[in-house]
């Protein structure tokens, strides 16, 4: 799909709405085959692929259950960038055709107009056959969908909304270390922030196991590394932090008994509980998670393995605020940097929504 | 069904076998409308409702995957019944129509030489509608059940088989402990043992909302009992640690995930789990229980829960050997008896398959 303005290869998927299910005797393949156009200083590039940055003429339409979508939130939170790019809130759940906006008044995105995301992608692609994800950027005088490509979505927010980032943002994508920020990123991808997914949605006992191995594996060996250095690369928060930190702020609410990723809790394992305590307790970070949401929208649109529909009432939430004592290991979580503000008061978890 | 001999009515379920199942917008409610002659010295009763206690007459049939059938394993173990009682096992799967004893060789139970443990309910009750459930307790010489009330089953073992326990049996029912005794199993068999069941198979968010609540409100007044006291009752092993243990042992493996009992886990219950571990590691508790067939048989049964059925390689079970330090209680878990001797070779856990 990385024509603009063409139809996309109709091929591969069925059209339906699903951040994944479960296919029998398979196990699960991401669609990774998202609307990659760009967003870039000056814009241009060949055959008019990438679009200008410009403050006020995006919508960066997430939805807080998501892991995806939460790299973005919490991303422009930590560069400062919600002055440039408004923020478009899904509802946790959904049917089979598309993340909606319910929480907004009558049901409707306030700046685009729409009560479903997938208008947005209609309106880029008619016919749009793929998946109607989050996190995804509309351009808004034409209410058409730009990219929901999520991997490139924040670096380019590092690298390419510099203009508006907020005095004292951190450098998230540092130069010198993108080489092994990309490395660690790619393992994470593949065996933790999607490998969760493998666990959850194989269609085979071996699909699963497999998953499950790698997934702990990798789990381990992360553990082993952050048991020496306060994060992943260098001595201060980057990309590689974010995105390791939506799987494990998730991993106990969700993963561990929905998608049966069970060897141990995170709280089980010391050096990623007190990792995950310390990020969740940088702002920035926890701030923008919303468990509530988050267990709606497992639980609640995966039918296929929950049934019933039911939404635990666990796990006990109140750790997450405990002393972690991370700072022992030196680093300094912005570098030259500052925290950021606390949350626009139109975008805070509600009250009891977090921990 | 208080009747022997007659057939019992056939109002209340369908027939079908199910430990459990959800129906959707109701609570879980158990039927506990069993066959419930008993067993007892002597025999006799009005309306030949008691059989004799005779060694080699009777076959206790279990599954070691069932909380309900462990408790009778355990009983029997720790009361040395094994000579005067044998015991056959069925496999950890069943379809909708009956246990089956797979396991053994020809899928036949080497002495009733019957494939389904329902045609020893069809024996005793030409066509029997209920749940044909473990653990039952099957009269050899005419093939019939002759009860599946789990209840009674165990408290005669102690009080009726009494010519036949081992030197050194406990007494897990002593008489001036009874009525405490019997009040603490009530209550934690209506908010424990199967108030997970009542979680898991709730057809609706406030069935479950409940039953969690009870469960865990329970879970912790036990845990404050715990804290102070060796065992439930008296400072002996009794019937009521059998009863309690058989549920926590399968807490994690099975009911934290799959039946959404996810408050906690039961070794973030400190004082619970190390009572625990301390029956496991007591001779007759531990040695009878098989995590494999355990999950294998709530993950592959209940596919109203889990339609995938696959079975998670969770939790890490290395910590059922851990020291519990509950001698510092004081206490004696045999009183002035003795532990059992190790299991019989036939009846032994596979290797691999416990902890």
């Amino acid at each position: 799909m990385r024509t603009a303005a063409t139809s996309p290869d109709p091929g591969s998927t069925d059209g339906e709405l699903a951040d994944g299910q479960v296919t029998t005797g398979q196990e699960f393949v991401r669609d990774t085959d998202y609307i990659d156009n760009r967003i870039t200083r000056g814009g241009g590039g060949p055959a008019g692929e990438t679009f200008p940055v410009e403050a006020g003429r995006y919508r960066l339409i997430v939805a807080r259950a998501c892991p995806w979508a939460n790299r973005a939130i919490i991303v422009r939170r930590l560069l400062g960038l919600e002055g440039a790019l408004s923020m478009g809130l899904c509802g946790p759940t959904h049917d089979s055709d598309s993340w909606t906006f319910d929480l907004d008044p009558g049901g409707v995105d306030p700046v685009l107009k729409i009560p479903r995301l997938k208008d947005a992608y209609l309106t880029r692609y008619r016919g749009y056959p793929r998946g109607i994800t989050v996190p995804a950027i509309v351009d808004i005088p034409t209410g058409a969908v730009i990219t929901n490509d999520f991997g490139p979505m924040t670096l380019d927010f590092s690298t390419e909304w510099i203009d508006f980032h907020r005095d004292g943002a951190p450098d998230l994508y540092p130069g010198h270390l993108r080489a092994e920020i990309d490395e660690i990123n790619d393992v994470i991808f593949t065996d933790v922030n999607n490998g969760v997914y493998r666990c959850g949605f194989a269609g085979d006992q071996k699909s699963y196991d497999d998953a499950f191995d790698r997934l702990f594996t990798r789990l381990d060996a992360l553990s082993d590394r952050l048991g020496r250095q306060r994060y992943l690369v260098g001595d201060t928060i980057t990309e590689a932090d974010v995105r390791l930190f939506t799987t494990l702020v998730r991993f106990d609410a969700v993963y561990h008994g929905h998608f049966k990723c069970n060897r141990s809790t995170l709280t089980d394992m010391p050096v990623l509980w007190a990792y995950a305590r310390d990020l969740f307790q940088t702002p920035g970070f926890g701030d923008t998670v919303d468990f509530t949401q988050i267990k709606q929208h497992y639980y609640i649109v995966h039918r296929d393995i929950n049934p019933s529909r039911i939404v635990p009432r666990g796990p006990d939430l109140s750790g997450w605020r405990i002393a972690h004592h991370r700072e022992q290991l030196g680093g300094r979580p912005f570098g030259e940097g500052t925290p950021p503000a606390p949350p626009l008061d139109t975008e805070r978890v509600p009250a009891g929504q977090g921990a």
